[in-house]
């Protein structure tokens, strides 16, 4: 699979998808390119980094609403209602905004970046688009007794808790995960696509959603850290992106059926409920629309049809608006 | 040749580069990746659409500047000199602003671009990178008496005059050269590298500057539409791209001994004037500041030493302000 950059008909730009597609078992059903390819997790981290706070009784302690845990996954457009609710997180751990160490950034979402900057918003860092990982691990902190100063740093109790967590999910030892430092500070991950897709297949798994509707999650697997995870993205996935931004629209054409998540640099993961398949792909050269595009094409492929049509390319328009072009995916998953 | 992004000290994505380095006699003496790969010129092809200016005697006739021929090939940064050149060839020609085709875009300098907003600028089609190339295709349309209406159309004479040029020195048949519709609305072209290579070396051998300094051209070749437009670009490096960007850096560097051009997508070229050496080449997935840091590369490897420090390795900044990784070039030229 590749995604093709064209002007007039003719390719113009190329760039190479590397995925997997693995069951909870680890079985890898599907694949394009090297779906061993070692990269960084980078925002497509963010539910394997949230779920200590439900496993170590944080979400509870703290009545962490699920639109609460929802930000703590997300990578948000920087809403005003997403803002608004950072800050009341931040308000019910006895933190501010003073304590978050993500830097600040233009919103994702082009519209709200306009709107801030035409209003001549002044944006802090609460308004990253981490900014609800970064609460989430002030509330880590908290509730262990841990610091809340220098929390990013590989050696903090946080940093390290989320580590453990992600080396749990993926099956890659501790030793085996490349680290690094992340657009917002905090640690990220390198290791394989594949156990990148092992984590979310085993996500769906441990939710209790194989095979039937991922709202309907059997009361005796309701309180299962990955459970309340899961159904926080599924129920707000406004949350998790924003308007008009693709994870939002991928799980909102397919309620419930669907857990995406985008991260930095070409990457991209997802979970599909009903057939317990975890998917993590990554464009090698780092185009964000292309690794949407990408995604979308794997998960129709993988029985989540129609994309949304926004999705289906992307039209190239240039200073005089003319269309000249479109921005498409070549070719499939292989199984 | 591959441009790598590490993340502390990890390859997190990877832009691949195909390149040709070409004599004036079309024998290829360096490459890397497919020479053959056949693209769109885009900006790059600016020096080739400029030539008919001075071959069809418009540039004499009105009498355009070294500097306004230079504005003809650039892609400019929208600095408030080079928009008032602009606004002077206009004149100069009978035309406005009103005139041209090109549509606006944010200046390709942050630092212009932040300028202009901070201070409410309304970018018009002046503002255009490309405004001194339609500029110009405007004084052919006026020196020929061809209408200025529609002259970024295909059947246009002005475009079809640009073709042919574009043919004789690429040596690819109008037949065969691919044409699209470009970010400015103008036709581009579609052909291998090597023939862009070649285009460019071409240009170095028929200005007379083989092998010597191409400040010393020699006065028999002086009135050679090649020289004419080769010196206005090698004598204003600052309005064939703007402060800070790294065509001007390139031959600021190295005073009369390349021509460095870019084109949008990830392609590149230069004419190496003491070698005689045309270079083009291509980032596949488009990606502009890895093609600048690819072009750096293949310069000093064909023995203009030392790069411009800013263009060795581009540092990867997150939005703490730490700095997480580097852009850097992996690899070389193949003989």
């Amino acid at each position: 699979m590749r995604v093709e950059q064209l002007r007039g008909g003719w390719v113009e730009a190329v760039h190479d998808v590397h995925a997997a597609v693995v069951d909870s078992a680890g079985r890898l059903v599907a694949r394009t390119g090297d779906p061993e390819l070692v990269t960084f997790w980078r925002s497509a981290a963010k539910p394997f980094q949230a779920l200590p706070l439900v496993e170590d009784g944080a979400a509870e302690a703290f009545g962490l609403t699920s639109e609460e845990l929802a930000l703590a996954c997300a990578s948000h457009s920087s809403e005003p209602g997403q803002v608004a609710r950072v800050r009341e997180l931040l308000g019910k751990i006895g933190c501010s905004e003073r304590d978050l160490l993500c830097g600040p950034h233009p919103p994702l979402s082009d519209r709200v970046a306009q709107d801030y900057q035409s209003r001549g918003i002044r944006l802090t860092a609460v308004y990253s688009n981490c900014s609800g990982k970064h609460a989430g691990m002030l509330a880590l902190a908290r509730h262990h007794g841990w610091p809340t100063e220098f929390y990013t740093r590989l050696e903090h109790p946080v940093q390290q808790r989320c580590l453990t967590e992600v080396s749990r999910w993926t099956d890659v030892s501790v030793a085996d995960i490349r680290t690094a430092v992340d657009g917002c500070g905090v640690v990220c991950y390198g290791l394989p696509l594949r156990n990148m897709a092992l984590a979310y297949a085993r996500l769906g798994r441990d939710a209790g959603w194989g095979m039937r509707d991922a709202f309907d999650t059997d009361a005796s697997r309701i309180s299962h850290p990955a459970s309340r995870i899961g159904e926080a993205m599924l129920r707000h996935p406004e949350l998790i992106a924003g308007e008009g931004r693709p994870c939002t629209e991928m799980m909102r054409a397919h309620p419930g059926r669907v857990i995406t998540k985008v991260g930095a640099e070409g990457v991209y993961c997802a979970l599909l409920t009903q057939q317990g398949l975890g998917v993590a792909l990554k464009v090698i050269d780092g185009h964000a629309i292309a690794s949407a595009l990408a995604m979308a094409a794997a998960l129709e492929a993988l029985g989540l049809r129609p994309r949304p049509a926004s999705l289906a390319a992307r039209p190239n328009v240039n200073t005089r608006g003319e269309t000249v072009g479109e921005l498409r995916v070549n070719g499939g998953l292989e199984q």
